[in-house]
């Protein structure tokens, strides 16, 4: 029996799943004509299945059991929508084990678990689309996967958090601290009631690991890479900032260095004419390098209902396309099916590459002291720099209060990280210097 | 007899062909690793094979008869990469019915003859990569037709001609005038010698025709596309921009309005504080909007050896892709070959839309007078703008030189392009007003 049309099932009918089923309904002609066989959107499953989501399904497509979908033969792709590790994990697995392809959303799961998927996706001769998981709307992975395939990828610089990127533009823009800053963003929805994975940092770093592992041939390691959120910025710090010329913004690093790769994510100082430096609010955006094309930035919507539902479609659409230029005809009930082709197949080519340690790591930074204003004070810290061989590249020094503590402010030329941790600790030490010094790292050298 | 390699026939061993070449002998390893068979780069023909490209070929790699290739059972993909009309478009078309799949970069081509050439494609089952086309290392070809595949795109502003932009920016910056400008662009290497195609807009507006027969559904249709160039822009003018707050850059504009879509090529103005009036330099940089993923800008190098280079490997690896895909092994010699399913079957879908009279449109305009400073002028041209529904929205009148003429600048609010061309007219025929009226186009309401 030849059934001529790909059947798609969707488990999650919370925002990018509702945003998905809208394309997938609405542009059903559209979506027909340009793959040649209808699209067909069978069921969506979520444990609610009363409320409404604006948008009206025909009897029988939403269930509340999953697992009618992993064990429906006619469903040729499985698209996760929930989130998380469990049981997203455990569905995605059910999927792929069961001959479906997957497509899914879900940075936290393949930034810890992606080696184990990938494994089962090549053994089952599945592909999995993951292109909803990095920035939304931003066509990213495609880009390194298939665009920039000729290219040795030297570096990238991401903006792929909304919600930190909203919360520093609202700082920097009112100078309003960060605890107003993220309440407002909660309350326009940008920012969730537990909002730790974007304002840790969390989430770019499992965007970051999707990314690191494309781009360098590294295995998903989420938890090697160094994380540090935005919680400590202060209106004071960005004002600074701006004095010297430079935006904060929460960063996405991955670049070669030598025969390692340096991954991290970090608020990060850059110069204000970069291009990037000009992305403000919840907009996402990535620089890339590669050796071939050169520099390269793209910029979008990297979350919500419409942009984020458009990356799933595009990978429903890729994978459906290779089902029919693998199968000919789409006939999935007849065995023996052709070996699917996979996408996915070769994608990650283990380098050697491995992670620079973050002590190796070496870059410019900025610090703020709050240090009392009498003689000698700045040739002390300055002295205690240069003993770890970190050199200052300019200063400023806020106010004149005699004995009393002011904020003083330096920029330093490119030093060794455990050189600079190490001087940080000694000047914290000083009696003259009160509190904990705050520091930022700078980047930007070869940015556009 | 089986083969398990793609083969592919470069014509023309220029910038672009060096640069594709190149990539295709130095990264062989990573791009047979990740295809899973060998690309195999089995010919380049030119008229000169005597030249050196800095690269090292095979022995009989470079032969001086593109027929060599095209005739040759054994090879898979031509890459035509000579530009220009002939003999460019025969080459295609023969190898199109000899059943090869084709990648090219000339934009000219398809502007004027893609119909005819994407007709013959898709009779002999062919795919066409044309990817280098339109803004060399920005994959807007890919990211429309497969990742915006879920979207009804709204709008497209393009930098898409790096000339131009390189001109307009050094005049920018340094007040020089445009003849220099062009000369030391010339003395760079970045505009030929005669730069015809780059400063009258025919090369933005040949790229234009393909984003929008892509986008909107319209055939190839270059002749009907309204292309202004900017020879006529002077440092004047863009002084008096950057007084308002905007920059001038030559704009690729296609955008939906009502059933029909505008197309056109224009210096245009634009608000600084917008993105795509950040891109400086030979840069390229394409503004798009989907209904679903919103605003999204993609910027990179839009010429040049690696970067174009990188665009085409990208094409001849996705067509390899799908070969394999569709045949299962690549035996090409073995008939019946299954049929091979084109990724340009179904891509323009004639949607009815039109192109819009460019009388039509509906903009905001710059103007500059040379008026006579005395009393009553302005109330006399303000009074032929009222009389044609323009209203005037900021004025600027430079310098007092009583009797004698000054420049007089203005903004209007939107009008319509035809009662603005009647005002026009009898603006200059007033006797106050010496020399033809000035004005460009303004844009940006939608844009980031």
């Amino acid at each position: 029996m030849e059934k001529r049309s790909v059947n798609v099932g969707i488990i999650g009918f919370g925002t990018v799943g509702s945003g998905t089923a809208k394309i997938l309904l609405r542009k059903q002609n559209e979506l027909r004509h340009k793959l040649g066989f209808p699209v067909v959107l069978r069921n969506i499953a979520d444990v609610d299945v009363k409320k409404d989501r604006g948008i009206k399904l025909s009897k029988d497509v939403l269930i509340n059991d999953a697992h009618r979908i992993l064990n429906n033969p006619e469903i040729d792709i499985v698209v996760e929508l929930i989130g998380g590790i469990h049981p997203a994990k455990e569905f995605i697995l059910q999927a792929i084990k069961n001959g479906k392809h997957v497509v899914t959303a879900n940075k936290a799961l393949l930034a810890t678990d992606g080696q184990e998927i990938f494994k089962a996706a090549r053994k089952h001769c599945v592909d999995i689309g993951f292109e909803a998981s990095v920035a939304g709307s931003i066509p990213i992975i495609k880009i390194i996967r298939e665009s920039l395939v000729g290219n040795k990828i030297q570096s990238i610089y991401g903006i792929i958090n909304g919600t930190s990127n909203y919360i520093l533009t609202k700082m920097t823009e009112e100078g309003v601290d960060f605890t107003s800053a993220l309440k407002e963003a909660q309350a326009l929805g940008y920012a969730e009631a537990d909002p730790t994975f974007d304002i840790e940092g969390i989430d770019s770093a499992h965007k970051l690991t999707i990314l690191a592992s494309l781009s360098f041939g590294i295995p998903f390691s989420f938890k090697k890479i160094y994380t540090e959120g935005i919680t400590k910025i202060t209106p004071l710090d960005i004002q600074f900032a701006s004095e010297f010329g430079y935006k904060i913004k929460l960063l996405a690093i991955a670049k070669q260095a030598g025969n390692d790769v340096e991954i991290r994510v970090h608020p990060t100082m850059l110069s204000k004419g970069h291009l990037i430096a000009k992305v403000d609010g919840v907009f996402n955006a990535i620089y890339i390098e590669g050796d071939a094309a050169g520099s390269q930035l793209y910029y979008g919507r990297g979350a919500g209902e419409m942009p984020t539902g458009s990356a799933v479609v595009s990978d429903i659409m890729d994978i459906a396309g290779n089902i029919i230029k693998t199968q000919g005809t789409v006939a999935s009930g007849d065995p023996p099916r052709r070996e699917h082709r996979t996408q996915t197949k070769n994608w990650i080519q283990d380098t050697g590459c491995r992670i620079k340690k973050m002590e190796d790591i070496q870059t410019c930074y900025y610090l703020r002291f709050s240090a009392l204003d009498k003689p000698g004070v700045l040739s002390k810290i300055s002295g205690i720099l240069g003993s770890y061989n970190i050199s200052i590249k300019s200063m400023i020094q806020k106010g004149r209060k005699i004995q009393k503590a002011v904020p003083v402010v330096m920029m330093t030329h490119e030093a060794k990280e455990k050189d600079f941790v190490l001087a940080l600790k000694e000047i914290d030490r000083l009696s003259i210097v009160s509190g904990k010094t705050v520091y930022l790292r700078v980047e930007g050298g070869e940015l556009i």
